[in-house]
C-alpha cells in the first residue's frame, strides 16, 4: 500500500482526490494536513464524506506527517504551494503539487503571469510536468511532479498528435496559428464565493473571460513548445458554461504544405490521432460521426477527442472533467506512475 | 404620468423593479438613490440596462429627490429600510417598502424574528399589506404599502379561498393543520456572493433549510389569521432548487366537516376556487388536468393555482415569478391602484 | 467472482449499473441481454463505455446465458420484465428483477395500478422487496429480489424508524396522517424523449406531477404497513426539479400520545433515528444544524436523513441518489447480501 | 394599430412572437393560422397564454384571415413555408417569413443545403435579408422579409463592421480565415423531443455538433459576401450549452495590412464598431474591461459586442437572445420598419 497524504485539504480539488483515494485499491490515505484550527475530522469540512473516511487533520507541517508516508499531495493555491512543497521534499517523500508553482521551467514566465518571485527555484528546475501520455518516462523517476492545469490538459492532449515529433507525423500545422476556444463548468473558478461563482450570475449564461489574458495560456505555450520541438503561440479564449464540470476545448489549427493536399483524405488525420494515443488507457479517439461530450467523461479520467476538417482548418475537439483528467484523476494517474503502482489503478 | 423613485436600487428585485419601470406606459422614474460614491449611472451598476436606462444615481435622500415625485419603492434589506422609510413619508410622497420592517402588526413577532427594535411604530400602524387580491381597497387610499415576502404571497393566494370570509364558502379546513412546502429559485437568497448562493453548491441540488424557523412563517400566519378572522397556524418548509427564478408552493390542508362529505364533488372545491378569483386578472385557476409550472409564470405577474383532494386533504399548489408576483411586479400593482392607474398597465 | 449478466440494458439504470458492476471487485460481468439487432458492443450502446467495457450484446435468452453465470440483473419495463424473469430463474440464476413487477404481494394492487394481470404469481410470492436495511436477512435467502422504487426507497428509510417495530420505539406516529413531499431530477422519468422530458420543459422549472395517483403511493403504503404491522395510508406529491440525478423526499409526520409531550426533548427522536440505523453503512443520520442535500449522496449509495420538530409534526428529510440507492446501487447492495459478498463492496 | 398574423403558430418562436406582439402598443393580433383541429385558442396550445390572449386559432389560409390584416409573421419549418408564403403575398398581405426558404439569393445553394427544390423562385428574387441594422433601407419597402437564422445575426453583427463598406473603414481582415465558435442554448434545437433534446443529455453537457456541416454557415457566408462586396468564407463550429437561450459567438479574425500595425492602438478598432453602430438602439458595444454575458441580453432584442485584439487576431464576442434578436424580437422589429412605425416600439 502506498501511503499518502493531502496538504491544503479544502478545495473542490481535494474533496475529488479524497474521493478517489478512499477507492483506491493499493492507497492508504495517512495524512490530511490543513490550515483549521483544532483538529476537525476531513468529515466535518467536507459533510458528503461522513461514514466514508472520519481521519483527522492536523496542520501542514512535515513534522505532523506520520513516518512512512511515501508521497503528499499539495493542493495549496499558487504562491502558497511553493511554501510549503520544499519542506515535504526536504522531509523525504514525493510531492505531486497542484498549483502553477512548478509548472514553468523559465522562472520569468511564471512570475510575470502570477507577479511574485519565485522562492524555490531549486525545486523547480527538477520538476516534472504531470502529463503521462507526454512524459511517461521523467514522471517514473520523479520526486516532484507538477500537476498540469485543466484548460491545458484538454488542449495540449488535443494538439500533441500535431505538433509532436513522437510519431512519424506526416502532416505539419502552422505553429503560430492556433486557437483555442475552451468552456469550462463553474468548478474551474475554485470553491470561493464571489459575484462571478454566484448562481444567478452562473446560471443560464455563457461568457467569455480573460481573452487573451488566462495563465493557462503562456502553460499551454511552454508545453507545446517543448513537444514540437520549436515555439509555438496560442490564441486561447476560455468561456465559462453553466454546469458544475467539465472543460470542452475546440482547437482551430491550420494544416500546411497541404496545398497538393486536397487529396490527402481525412482517414490521414484520423490516423496520426489513433497511433499517437493506440495505447493510451485514459484518451478516447472518436472513430466516425461521433463528437465528444462533457457528460460522457465527466466523473472519469478519460479525455475524449475527435478531429474534423474544415477547408484548410483542422479542428480538435477535446474534452476532460477539469476536476478528474484536469487535476485530481491526473495526480492519482501521475502517483500511480511515480509508485511503480498499475498506471490505471483506482480510475476505472 | 406616475413620477417615480427607487431607493437602494442594487438587489436583484430592484433591478427586475427598474425593468419593469422603464416599460410602464403610464410612469416616469425620476430619481434612483443608492449608496454608491460618484453618483453612477444606473447602466453602470446594471450592464443590462445599457441603452435602456441611463439615469444617474444620486443618494438616498429626500432632499435628492426631485420635486413632483409621487412615489418612491424602497428596496432596501430589512431593519433599513425602517431608517428611510419615515423622511420619504415625511417628504409627502407615496411609499411601497420591499422589506419586512412593515408587515407585521404585531410588532412583537417583528422584533422577535427580525432581532431588533422596532423604530418607527407610528408608521407602522397604517401600513396597508400589499396584496391587492385580499386588501385592494386599503392599498387604494394607503400613503403606505408593505410589499409582501414572496413566499408569503404564493402560500397566502394559494389558501385564501380556503379560510376566506369573502365569498360564502361552504368548505372549512381545519386552521391548526396546514403544510407548506415550498420550493425556491436561487435568486430569493439575495444577490450576495455566499457558500449557500454558490454556483456549485446550488446546481444539481435541492435541500430544505430554515424548517419551521423561516421568518415567513410568521408573515403567512399573521395575514392568514386576518383574511379567516381567527388563529392560524402552519408548518413551513422552505426548499431551495436549482434555477433562477420561481417559487412553488405545495399546500396540505384537511377538509373538517366533511365526513357526510365523501359525496361531495371536486368541482364544489374547484367552485370556491374560481368563483375567489373570477375577476382577478393575475390569478390564474388551472382547470381539468392541468397542473401549474413555474416556467409558465416567470416574466410575468401572474400567480397560477391548481387543487387537488388526495383522501381528507386538499393539496393546493400555487406557483409565482419570486421576483415579479413575489416583489417587483407586485409592487408596480400596488403602485398602480394607489395611483389611479389601470391595475395591470406594464403588467401585460 | 461473482459472475452476473444484465437483461435490458439500454435504460439509464443499466448504464449506472454496468458502471458499478465494472468497478466491483468481487464482480465479473459476463453476458449482457437486450434487444438491439446484431450483437452490437455495449460500448456502441453507451459511447461513454468505450475503453472501460467492450463486452458484445446477446439476446434477452437464458440459453445465450453463459454457463455459470450466478445472478441476472433484470432492467425491463414493468409488464415486460414479467415474461423474462421466470425463464431465467428457471435456467437456475437468482434474480434481481428493477421493474414493479414483483413489487407487490398483493397482486390486485399491482393490477389496479399497472392495468395488467400479473401473469408470474408462482414467483410473485417468493419475491422479497430489496431493502436490506429492512428486509436484510429474506434477501440472504432470496432467489429473486424487487428492486425498489426511487420514490419508495427515500420514503421508506425515511419513515422506518417512526412505525417500525425493530427497535422498542417510544414514540409513535398517525398512520393515517403522513405526507410525503418527494422533488425529483429528471433522470427519473427515463430516457425516453418526450414533451415533459425535453430540456427547455424541464429546465428552470419546478412542478408537480401525479399529486394522490402516482405508483409509488400503493408501494410504499404496502411496505410501510408491513414494517409497522398495521395499515398505513399516504399523501403523495411527487415533484418534479431541475437536475440530473437525487430525490429529496420532504415527510410529515404527526405525532400522537404526545399531549404530555412537550416535555420529551428533541433528542429522544434523534435517538430512535441513531439507533435504528446505528451499523447501517448506507444510512447516515444528520446530526445538529445539518440538513441533507442531494448533492452530498448524488453518484453514491447513501441514504441522508434528517429530524426536525414543528409543533405537533415531526418532518423527516430524506436523500437518495435516484440512480443508485434508488437502483442500480441498491441492486448491487442487494447482490452483495444475496452472494455472501461484503455488503459495502463496489459501492464505497 | 398594425394588424397581424401568425401562420404556424406552435414553435418555441411563435410564443415569444405572441407575448411580444401581444404588449407592443401598436400592433393587434387578428389571426393565428395552426394546423391542430378543431379551432383551439392558442391558451389551450400555450397555457402560457392563458389571460393573456384567448383568440381561437383558424387554418392557415388565407381566406380564414380576417380583412384587413397588414402583415402576417410566417413561422412554418423550413421547405413548407414556401408553400404557403406566396399564398398570403398573392392575399396582398406583407409577410416576413421565419423559414430558411427566402434567405439564399442563390436557390442553388438553398437546394444543396435544404435537399429540395425551390418551389417559389419568383418571390425568392424580391426577398429582403430582414437584418435592420444592415439593410433598413430595402426592408422599409418590401413586401417579403426573410426573416435571420439566430446564428447568422449574433456572427454578421459581429463581423459587419470588419467586412463593411458602410464606413471608411481604415482595417482590413482576411476574408477567407474567418473562424466563428458559437455557443447556443437549447431553444435553438426546436420544440420536438428528441434524444438530443432530452434534459438528462443536454443538462450538465456541453458539445459541438454540426462542425464545418451546420446550414447556417452559407447563410453566414452569403450575407457577409454581399456586405464585403467580396466573397468570404468561414470556418463555423456550433456548440449546444446547456441554458435555454441565448447565443455567444466567439469570432476569429485576422488583421491584414497591420505588419506596420502594431503602433495602432486597441482604440482604432473600437472606433471602428461605436461609430458602425453608433445609432443603433439594439447594438451595444461594450467598453472598457466589460464582456458581453448571454444573460444581459436573454429576453431583449440587443445584440451586446465586444472586441479584444490577441496577436495578430481581432476577437470579436457577440451574443443574442437567439429567439428574440435571433427570431422573433427582430421579427417584430422588421414588421416596425415595415409598416412605418417606430422602430423599437414593443421591443425596450
Amino acid at each position: 500500500m502506498v501511503k499518502v497524504g493531502v496538504v491544503g485539504a479544502t478545495a473542490y480539488t481535494s474533496l475529488e482526490l479524497i474521493k478517489l483515494l478512499v477507492k483506491h485499491p493499493a492507497v492508504e490515505i495517512v495524512y490530511l494536513g490543513v490550515r483549521k484550527e483544532g483538529n476537525p475530522r476531513i468529515s466535518e469540512i467536507f459533510p458528503s464524506l461522513q461514514k466514508i473516511l472520519e481521519l483527522r487533520c492536523t496542520g501542514m507541517n512535515p513534522e505532523e506527517m506520520p513516518k512512512g508516508t511515501d508521497l503528499v499531495f499539495v493542493t495549496l493555491p499558487p504562491t502558497i504551494a511553493m511554501q510549503y512543497v520544499p519542506r515535504f521534499l526536504q522531509a523525504g517523500v514525493k510531492v505531486i503539487d497542484f498549483s502553477a508553482d512548478y509548472r514553468f521551467q523559465d522562472k520569468g514566465i511564471y512570475e510575470k503571469w502570477y507577479k511574485v518571485s519565485h522562492t524555490d527555484t531549486a525545486n523547480l528546475k527538477e520538476a516534472v510536468y504531470g502529463i503521462p501520455e507526454l512524459f511517461r518516462d521523467n514522471i517514473k523517476n520523479a520526486r516532484l511532479v507538477s500537476n498540469p492545469g485543466c484548460y491545458p490538459t484538454s488542449a495540449i492532449l488535443g494538439l500533441a498528435p500535431l505538433v509532436g515529433a513522437r510519431c512519424n507525423v506526416p502532416l505539419h500545422i502552422n505553429l503560430d496559428d492556433i486557437i483555442i476556444d475552451a468552456k469550462s463548468g463553474v468548478s474551474g473558478r475554485g470553491r470561493e464565493p464571489r459575484e462571478d461563482t454566484h448562481y444567478c450570475e452562473c446560471n443560464e449564461n455563457v461568457e467569455a473571460y480573460n481573452v487573451g489574458a488566462h495563465r493557462h495560456a503562456p502553460e499551454i505555450e511552454q508545453i507545446l513548445s517543448m513537444v514540437a520541438g520549436s515555439n509555438i503561440s496560442i490564441c486561447f479564449a476560455p468561456h465559462l458554461v453553466p454546469m458544475n464540470r467539465g472543460i470542452l476545448s475546440t482547437i482551430y489549427a491550420k494544416l500546411v504544405g497541404r496545398g497538393d493536399a486536397a487529396s490527402r483524405p481525412y482517414s490521414e488525420i484520423m490516423d496520426v490521432f489513433n497511433e499517437f494515443y493506440r495505447n493510451e488507457p485514459f484518451v478516447r479517439i472518436k472513430q466516425g460521426d461521433e463528437l465528444p461530450k462533457t457528460k460522457d467523461v465527466v466523473g472519469t479520467n478519460f479525455c475524449d477527442i475527435a478531429v474534423r476538417v474544415v477547408g484548410e482548418r483542422v479542428v480538435v475537439i477535446s474534452c476532460i472533467d477539469n476536476l478528474i483528467k484536469g487535476a485530481s484523476g491526473q495526480a492519482v494517474q501521475n502517483m500511480n506512475v511515480m509508485c511503480g503502482v498499475e498506471e490505471t489503478a483506482g480510475l476505472v
